[in-house]
């Protein structure tokens, strides 16, 4: 059942021990979220607990400052920024099916609460959130803001993404006036890289290959290099992303070593060029700037097959 | 003489002719103001042009658009985003003793012309623009808009910067909602990188050591390795900040080769490090967290005597 955030607010003043979850492998919006919260909770007096299956990275430290830490059973269960119960993590998956209000900005959401609270347009849960604090009537003091502002930071790639919104902006300019750093968050958020990002993106530039004058760059991932990195899933995103913001390059390829030795291939373009079309050639799909497909190959057959798709592509460019 | 912001709108409304110049090496801000202010004024039908000693890289062709190139001799001419006529560069150094009016958010603006109107806590100059394109009464229309959030974005980091205020953050959504893609020129402004920058990084990547359990991180930049990489100024800067973002890294240094062989040193700190301290050892100085002095020295022997002095500052820590 879809409720409205005043319903919401009845329902927080009426009820007193609340649970509030976050998905697993959290980030600064459901954690966010989820602290902003429970913050806002705990100043009526209520008690409140942010859960998470995972262990918090330490980065998301600034989050939880200042709550109370209150050991109590919940009689009313809150998941923020959570699409899915199997988003939930298995050491949440517990309260798959008691959760009673769902609050989330996926459009996908699988409506799994008793009752839930969508906006799929918005950047990030957390402007749900700052939303739902005013509405309570409770004041947004400087912890909250650094909680939603990091919510609305992290989930927008720093303003830098299709999905902020005028809405994002003005939140993050009323967050500020209540004296957060928001520099030191963002420094924190987008600026540290752990010695295993730096070893890997070292190696993916060693990688890196040019073909059809430069307008195609081509890097890899294999399993040796990510082993020598001692990379996990987290150090390994967004690679695919470098090639192409090489000035004049207009494909780029990204080859990733997959378990079984095959490999995964993500191709982004930019202008007219079709990633979607180059990866169809081999199963694959996606847009017109972004998609993937498999090869069962070793890296210098898929590399040779993929370099000559994306020369058909350019044909007549 | 200081000059209001109304009393810049009668001046634009009662000229005719208008130079807008720009300062040397240009950036989003300075280019964002100026073709902002070009396109309101040819909006009232007056003839005005932006002029900057430099070729204009090509990423900021997107400020341009749809701005009439006319030919006309000045009766006014507006400096914007300039501190100091030396910042005019060599090709407008002509102008020097001639600017009417300068638009700055320099706090240290030299006043060098006929009247001046600065706002030292703005983000950007082109904060202060979009105020007067307000005030002369020109609708903002996408590509003007698209000027003004440029100038931000760039000025700021992409919001990331300390000099970021609430009114960046309510002026880029404004912006916003005059259509632009916000997306799109972020990522032309922040996500683009040269060959010859990520040959740089490449380098200064592989150059990398750690010392005192990974605490301090030290890259260098030889002279050798810039022409290999065949680097110019701009693909240089920014790589001090490198070392310091790694994860754990309390203090990063970054030593850089000059013409004469010498090394300049740059050193960045977190916590309670004292960088200035550190660098007043040698003769240098600086800030808490950024400082720099200088090495006669080889490079081996400069990386030996700095990494020493970092020692000292950690001890007791």
């Amino acid at each position: 059942m879809n409720v409205s955030l005043d319903e919401i607010c009845s329902i927080l003043k009426r009820e007193n021990n609340f649970y509030i979850l976050t998905h697993q492998y959290p980030d600064g919006d459901t954690l966010g979220s989820a602290n902003a919260l429970c913050r806002a909770l705990q100043k009526i007096e209520k008690n409140a607990r942010v859960l998470c299956s995972d262990k918090i990275p330490k980065k998301y430290n600034i989050l939880s400052r200042g709550i109370k830490k209150q050991e109590f059973d919940a009689d009313y269960i809150i998941s923020v920024d959570v699409a899915d119960t199997q988003l939930l993590g298995k050491n949440l998956l517990q309260y798959s099916s008691k959760i009673d209000l769902c609050i989330d900005h996926h459009a996908s959401n699988k409506a799994f609460a008793k009752m839930q609270y969508i906006e799929g347009d918005s950047a990030a849960t957390s402007e749900i959130i700052y939303e739902l604090i005013n509405l309570l009537g409770v004041k947004i003091d400087k912890q909250i803001a650094a909680c939603i502002y990091t919510g609305i930071t992290t989930d927008t790639g720093c303003f830098k993404y299709t999905n902020a919104t005028p809405r994002s902006y003005r939140i993050a300019a009323d967050m500020l006036e209540k004296g957060i750093d928001a520099c030191a968050i963002n420094r924190i958020m987008f600026d540290t890289k752990s010695r295993s990002r730096l070893e890997i993106e070292r190696q993916v530039l060693d990688s890196m290959e040019f073909f059809y004058e430069s307008r195609c760059a081509v890097i890899h991932v294999t399993r040796e290099m990510i082993k020598k990195a001692k990379a996990n899933e987290s150090d390994i995103e967004g690679l695919a992303s470098i090639p192409r913001q090489i000035e004049g390059v207009l494909v780029g390829i990204t080859l990733r070593e997959q378990k079984d030795g095959t490999f995964k291939v993500s191709v982004r373009t930019d202008d007219d060029i079709n990633a979607a079309k180059i990866c169809e050639n081999f199963g694959g799909g996606g847009h017109q700037s972004a998609a993937g497909c498999n090869f069962p190959d070793k890296l210098d057959a898929a590399k040779e097959k993929i370099v000559a798709a994306v020369g058909f592509a350019f044909e007549g460019k």
